[in-house]
């Protein structure tokens, strides 16, 4: 796709110099700004700010984090304080457990001396294991496009919300790699894009499908319900941050209203799972998924471009006002028409018998 | 009510001069400043750009336009044309028609040489008949937190959307009247207050109760359903731009998404609704009621004050990025819990009959 020769891919590692880059996503789409991260305190301070974001992306970055670690000293000492630190980045997105665990299972059994190549190898595997997964991810949601488009015979319109996408990831996306694809196959679509606030990820998703020069169109969350009661939306393609074994979803806030009013116009809704994001441990989400509680100032304060040019922040609210900000909820599996995984599509009731 | 005696109340008029005196609501909370309307066409901006806004406030402002024209021109043309172009500002809240009805009314048969005084008692009547229409809303549900602080012996959380407040009416506003009666009634409550996206109307909310010592935080659109789910939402209290007799009910956008949420987590759902909004010609609400389609530019740029202390505007999408801004929703009357009237509160069903 066309993305891959950009020089804004959301992740870079660079073993000669035992670097990894990312975008500062807090920067886009204003600026596209590269960090190189070189030890396993700057990547868990990128992750906790949201500069490298998106539950794939998280998993990907923080198993480069052990790797820069490994690199520092390979002590276990060492192995299990980065361990216990980047775990304790970001609370909700299961992605970033399992790349640890991932990480631990072949780091601790090894010897010291082997774990700088080994973890440098194992990220790196990580890191292009996504981008295969959510190709495959991408073909099977094809199918749902595809036969609306059979069907209809006019530009299929997808809503989603949050960041799904390439810069939440390696490559693709999870939710966005239909999307591509279709574009690909000449299937005319249109997505309206959620601005999620308060941190307006939707923008990040306008500005990778404009780039890509997909047909889309921005709204304020509180606009997602009209359309779909409008009967303006074909379908709906979110992201996960967790899924329990019931198939009761996490992702960003604002997810669950979203599902309840697709449910009440009947507009099929489908979360996009790598099996990564699956916690097989989790019998039900709902209640039970921790939801991290992130800075009022997210909301107190939003950035812009300023009109002589420069990025600026404007304060919507005092640093005295009380402001609640959860960062995720939790959309009941009854919601949700199906979940998207790199193995195909499944109905949230199937989704235990299918992990086994 | 201490506001009383405050420099903004939302409208004065001042027979003296011939003036009406607003405070200019797009600078709120960042500043008051306060601007004289000397003409129905200073009105008509007003309106049509927010200056003042909420369904009652706007009928009001309306009736005082005509006032302001009659004192220009009282012949019928004058009065044909600043009607016309009065109730062209904006579509979708009927206070504004009701307000201009009720001038119409009572002007197109009187002698021209009375429309002047005529026309500047009955707006000042309208006025003053909000004032004592929203404080009887209040005491209707005054009752309904009350019952609920007698079985559960704690605050009772409330959340709103948008703002129903003093700002969108003469005083108390429509859906935060009970909370200063039950302030004044000893009544412990706490107050979620939406930021309403794309204007962001809550800032204005929580100024309005903030200053009153009343118990509020504020929380982004995006969150409302998570606190509902997690059981920190005892009410839900909205206004409304327009009722149809069936009990559909159109406020501003995203009300819809919290309707539904109320109803999927039992919570109960009131909509105010004063007599004037109620569109007793529309059967139904859902897919009838006009919803008005603003600039784009309400998404794509955000007002706060930049670290200079200056009133700043940022932007957060180019000109050219497509956007789409519908300024209100409909909620079906299946998800409302009952209408908040001055004749007291209905269920949605029983509307029809209480209106005749």
């Amino acid at each position: 796709m066309k993305f891959a020769e950009k020089p804004y891919k959301s992740l870079v590692a660079d073993a000669a110099a035992t670097r990894v880059h990312i975008v500062d996503q807090t920067l886009l789409p204003f600026a596209v700004e590269h960090r190189a991260l070189a030890n396993w305190q700057e990547v868990a301070e990128a992750i906790v700010n949201m500069r490298v974001r998106g539950a794939p992306l998280i998993g990907v970055t923080a198993a480069f984090g052990v790797a820069l670690a490994m690199h520092e000293d390979a002590t276990d000492a060492s192995l299990a304080k980065c361990l216990r630190a980047l775990e304790a980045t970001r609370p909700t997105a299961v992605n970033l457990a399992w790349a640890l665990a991932r990480m631990a299972s072949l780091l601790q059994p090894a010897d010291p001396a082997e774990r700088a190549d080994l973890s440098w190898a194992e990220a790196e595997r990580i890191r292009q294991d996504d981008v295969d997964i959510n190709r495959r991810i991408g073909q099977h949601a094809l199918a749902l496009i595809s036969s609306l488009y059979a069907k209809h015979q006019r530009p299929i319109n997808i809503l989603t919300h949050c960041n799904a996408g390439r810069m939440a990831c390696v490559d693709w996306g999870t939710a966005t790699a239909p999307l591509y694809l279709a574009q690909q196959g000449g299937i005319p679509i249109h997505v309206w894009v959620e601005e999620t606030r308060p941190r307006n990820q939707g923008l990040i998703t306008r500005w990778e499908l404009a780039d890509a020069g997909i047909n889309c169109t921005y709204l304020a969350d509180n606009a997602g319900g009209h359309l779909m009661q409008n009967g303006d939306v074909d379908l709906v393609f979110v992201g996960v941050d967790r899924v329990a074994r019931n198939g009761d979803v996490a992702n960003k806030i604002g997810t669950y209203l979203k599902a309840l009013a697709a449910h009440d116009c009947s507009v099929p809704f489908y979360a996009f799972a790598p099996r990564s994001s699956i916690d097989v441990g989790l019998n039900i989400g709902v209640g039970v998924i921790p939801i991290e509680s992130r800075s009022g100032d997210e909301v107190r304060l939003i950035r812009g471009i300023h009109r002589d040019g420069t990025i600026e922040e404007v304060r919507l609210l005092m640093p005295d006002a009380a402001v609640t900000n959860p960062g995720f909820d939790v959309t009941p599996a009854r919601l949700i028409t199906g979940l998207v995984t790199e193995d195909g599509i499944f109905a949230p009731a199937a989704l235990a018998a299918a992990l086994g």
